[in-house]
């Protein structure tokens, strides 16, 4: 079968991106009442499937959307579609809504959630050593820990940092650096690493958890605790980290120079991921 | 022309509202980036239109959504759209989405804000005497005076509520009362009308706004400032308030009897909202 460039896939259907044509009455549309994935695709084969599946159901689970399939089930779908595209490196995304029903904020009875999918080309592995930040007020609800699709905050940071001349925002909420418009934040500081711990106010992020995996297997010290934007500043090294951006280095917050002092450590992480994906 | 039962519009194409389908790059669909709006239709006439087309132009601006259009036309259109639909009462909504693009947090460039209405019977007048709710801790986040398409917190409260046997949710934030999960909250008290003062916690009514002008045509004292639940439960009356259900009296609160204590009041603010969508 002829591969394509890309593919969007809902409840069993399979267009081009551009062409996916979805009901208004999708809950997505009237709510953002749903939650989301993302991961990275290489040499087809989609890198820590496992967490992202884990991190789906937990996301579903706490706003109440059922899911009628397995991890299995989904993990299987999801590799037949990435499949179907040509590119060796692809974004891989997926969105579950609640139910596809007339507008009202009650949960619809008797219908299932849906599943939508997308795949597209991505021109590898993305770090960078010349992040340049802004920090914004952190005004997000109090479920940040859900990857939902409520994301009119992150989208306002985001532009806001753009038009700053920048890469991104980092949210600062009562004093203490949170996480970043699409990323989680952390830092170095002489030789340990320290990352925002999990609870309602960051995303459980994947390279987080890859990171603080690679620190325990290297015999870096790790602290999981919230630290201030002045910590942040004086920090050797700060890292931006997600799925599609797994090693941000930052060396400029708010017009000011700051981190870029433990390359070799930072070295040391990247090269975890690179193993990491080519397991 | 035959009317139509009811009526779905997006981007100029017009079809029954369960048949509109739209593209899945609509960033509705990504990150509930957009806002929107509903009114009633009484005799085929849009009550209170330019209350509305007044928020719907400030929450597009507080969130950088352009409208290619000025409140006339969207005014116009929207006439136009309730004149094809058969009923005489019917409950209006519109959304405007940033855009339609392939999924990035920053704004796409160079591509217009989509607007999507339907309209659809409603059976009159909606006002009760016998709303029972429930408070819930209020974690949404500090944007609500935008009426955005961010709406997760919101569907969890009514949710909650219904479950709890109840009509709807009342939020509580820090100690105090801010709305209900799609309405706002009023108290009467000794012959006044409070409700919580216009900021970012709350959405700026229609009903509220009409209320507090209603009080005052009627020589009525109105004080906007926050109430506590302890406040609430000891008031004469609680109405929660909302474009389609515009006077709803509370008499039970997290299971304890409450307000049902001034019929006359609610009965003169009744009557002026009777008055005003015959004008």
């Amino acid at each position: 079968m002829e591969k394509m460039k890309d593919l969007a896939y809902y409840n069993g259907s399979i267009t081009p991106i551009n062409e996916m044509m979805i009901p208004a009455n999708d809950r997505g549309f009237y709510f953002g009442d749903g939650i989301y994935e993302a991961a990275m695709v290489y040499h087809h084969k989609i890198f820590a499937l496992q967490d992202h599946l884990d991190r789906m159901f937990n996301s579903a689970a706490m706003i109440r959307i059922d899911l009628p399939y397995t991890k299995e089930e989904v993990g299987a779908l999801l590799s037949e579609l990435v499949d179907k595209v040509e590119s060796d490196s692809q974004f891989l995304y997926w969105q579950v809504t609640r139910a596809t029903a007339p507008r009202n904020h009650l949960f619809p009875k008797d219908v299932s959630s849906n599943l939508y999918v997308y795949s597209k080309p991505w021109p590898g592995v993305q770090m960078s050593d010349s992040y340049r930040v802004i920090t914004v007020e952190d005004t997000r609800f109090l479920h940040c820990n859900i990857k939902t699709l409520n994301l009119i905050p992150n989208v306002m940071a985001a532009q806001k940092a753009q038009e700053a001349g920048c890469n991104e925002a980092v949210f600062v909420r009562d004093g203490l650096v949170t996480e970043g418009s699409h990323c989680n934040v952390s830092i170095i500081k002489d030789g340990a690493f320290i990352t925002h711990p999990l609870d309602n106010l960051i995303l459980p992020g994947t390279e987080r958890k890859h990171m603080l995996a690679y620190c325990r297997s290297l015999g870096i010290p790790t602290e999981e605790r919230a630290f201030t934007p002045a910590e942040m500043m004086a920090a050797d090294e700060i890292i931006m980290s997600s799925t599609s951006h797994p090693s941000m280095r930052v060396m400029e917050v708010d017009g000011q120079p700051a981190g870029m002092k433990d390359p070799e450590l930072v070295g040391k992480l990247r090269a975890c991921y690179m193993e990491d994906i080519e397991r």
